[in-house]
């Protein structure tokens, strides 16, 4: 445990959140008052900035916008898909980044993402530590698949859960306006934990809900979809049928893969999209009914409008806790959340080793699921409810959000 | 002008909005509060449900739940696409539904909807009046297309329009967060008329919008739009377009009509959907260059939760002023809207004859469009944005929306 005098930097990487945002006004605004910390740098795309030493100078950021940070959806800093290769077979990149931070004398290095970034942030800080390179390594954790080990949940959840449920009740109603049959198949993003995919049921629990839930965990099976999807229409004239974009066969083969092989992006993922529209047109061809799909897209996953306010503070405080630990000489450590208790909600901040958190991914636990496969139970809603209560959003200018304008100046290069 | 004592029903018709509910909410106020009406009643399915005798007993709610309808999106008692066929051609339809109006005595009929349902109610009326049946039909506006004829704007646009600027500021956030090159496409609703796609202006005119707009009033022409996209990729390294769902080019053939043959549903329109996807697709072809379509679909129609308060206020009062102006003679009208100013917002409430409302589409003047044709002028962005003001949604409970739940009770069958 180190008391080390020198920058901070923060990075923003993998997909955006409607909350990455306050993490990053956590950070930044808590970095400023530290007095061990000389200066506030925010990466430009993540580690990309950092090899390119191209990071913005937050010391000359208006605190009244880094405020504003914190109802502002996305990265405001840029963020990156960028996957450091293994030490052993290329170590440039390692190289490279122990070369900027030093000088620039960078002693704090937070790094906000999932579980590739928090890998990222583990190989970085070995890297440091076996190079005798000081350096207080944090990460803040953010996803909104909520599948992050060694935390209760992720900041960046509640409020796309808020969405995936709201959004749900609201189609409900316009779904249902016809008195002809019609299938509306909704795709949510996920795509080996099916969290997101789950927040459907907070719109069942309110009776204004999907009539199927299928999740990336149970494995997906054909006949059984069809057949189900055709009984609720034959019951109830329509059916509202929620899948998660990761939903895949025994075999594990994507509903997409039947159809398309597969692009693989930078980590290896596969690219999935289109699996509700393809469900709907086999079911149209099936039941000789209407269909609609419809995805949400990036809009979960940058709805701020509609973020939760307990999700937005918690966000923010990840950033807050993640700058106090560092300075109090934490390394190595990803900030968790641990509950304490669901009624009243309660939780406690802890830090996790990065190890742990790292390329671990946190499914939804099967005795969650429904014995059917198709929803999920009481116990996922007492879980999931507490994470998107209240309403916490930019103030309106002309009817629209007023989102943190930064400067955005960057560091002269040394 | 007649004063009739009598029955007063209601039916809502076409696509939902946020707010036809408000518009229900003001009828069945208003309507339970005048001494003339002796029973309030809501068509099951617009005009069907008066064809099958099946409407709601509006008397037997609950006033508390009639007023969370205002907050409540889409069609409560169900709405339908029914085109009553010439009158010359089927005298059927007209002749039932004078039989039930006489069973039921009912002498006050409003019906919410856009052109198509202002035709419906002009025709019921001059048949009403050609038999010698007294009856005061009173259309309410109801659209988030904007384009009817004879009011400033329509109840359903301000928050559609709220909901479109909105999201598409979020996604500027979003779509922009990586380094690399991408072209995001949004396909928005608007069959001929362009004005939910020109609220993309008001994200523009916070400098956080698309940066290519293309309505379905300005000929689509293939080259000119991959030209385009190409010329802004090239400068910025990123794209976002919105389109009309229902552009066309010079010979008015829609996007999806170069790969697919159109289906047409009961009102002769033809039905479109995924103009992004394919637009997206060959963007992809000739930039090579990552795409994404997304599709507000249903979602743009629906959400209550981003609802305009000037809009939910006028839709309310679009529904009490119907009410008030029926009780007191007025006949064959619609409710309309009449700007006084834009700045302070003033509109004055005014009855529009349904000859005149119904089947004239108005799209977005030429002047308001921008010479090159991809973006809107400073007179629009005035002219809309009055209409996107304040925040008005359902209160929550466990942080989702408390619609409005009625009994829905069927009025027992004459």
């Amino acid at each position: 445990m180190k008391n080390l005098v020198g920058a901070a930097i923060l990075g923003q990487s993998g997909g955006p959140t409607s909350v990455i945002n306050a993490s990053a006004a956590g950070v930044f605004i808590e970095a400023l008052k530290q007095p061990n910390i000389t200066a506030v740098y925010g990466a430009k795309h993540g580690v990309k900035g950092i090899l390119n030493e191209e990071f913005y100078d937050i010391n000359k950021e208006d605190l009244k916008e880094l405020e504003l940070l914190k109802n502002t959806p996305s990265s405001m800093i840029g963020s990156v898909r960028y996957k450091l290769k293994p030490l052993k077979k290329d170590p440039s990149d390692y190289q490279r980044l122990l070369e900027v931070f030093r000088k620039y004398n960078i002693r704090y290095f937070f790094y906000n993402g999932g579980n590739d970034s928090m890998d990222t942030c583990n190989k970085i800080s070995k890297f440091f530590k076996s190079e005798g390179y000081d350096c207080n390594v944090i990460g803040v954790p953010k996803t909104i698949d909520n599948d992050l080990f060694g935390t209760d949940h992720t900041p960046g959840y509640g409020s796309a859960a808020k969405y995936v449920a709201t959004t749900l009740m609201e189609l409900y109603h316009d779904a249902t306006v016809y008195d002809t049959p019609m299938v509306t198949v909704v795709e949510v993003m996920g795509r080996n934990a099916g969290w997101l995919t789950a927040a459907a049921q907070l719109a069942v629990a309110k009776g204004q809900g999907p009539d199927l839930i299928y999740l990336p965990e149970v494995a997906f099976d054909y006949d059984e979809f069809y057949a189900s999807v055709a009984e609720v229409v034959k019951r109830k004239g329509k059916a509202i049928v929620v899948v998660s974009e990761g939903i895949k066969d025994k075999d594990g083969k994507y509903v997409p893969e039947h159809y398309t092989s597969l692009s693989k992006d930078s980590f290896g993922h596969a690219q999935l999209g289109g699996t509700a529209q393809i469900l709907a047109d086999h079911i149209k061809e099936q039941l000789n009914v209407k269909v609609r799909a419809i995805e949400f897209s990036l809009l979960q996953r940058c709805a701020a409008h509609l973020a939760s306010k307990n999700d937005v503070k918690e966000a923010y405080m990840a950033g807050v806790k993640a700058v106090r630990a560092a300075v109090k000489g934490s390394t190595d450590k990803m900030v968790g959340f641990e509950r304490v208790s669901s009624n009243p909600y309660k939780i406690k901040y802890k830090l996790v080793s990065l190890a742990k958190a790292a390329n671990t991914e946190k499914v939804v636990p099967a005795e969650w699921i429904l014995p059917n496969g198709k929803g999920l139970t009481q116990e996922y809603v007492d879980y999931a409810l507490p994470l998107i209560q209240g309403d916490d959003k930019a103030p309106l200018v002309d009817g629209l959000p007023r989102f943190a304008n930064l400067k955005k100046i960057l560091v002269e290069k040394k």
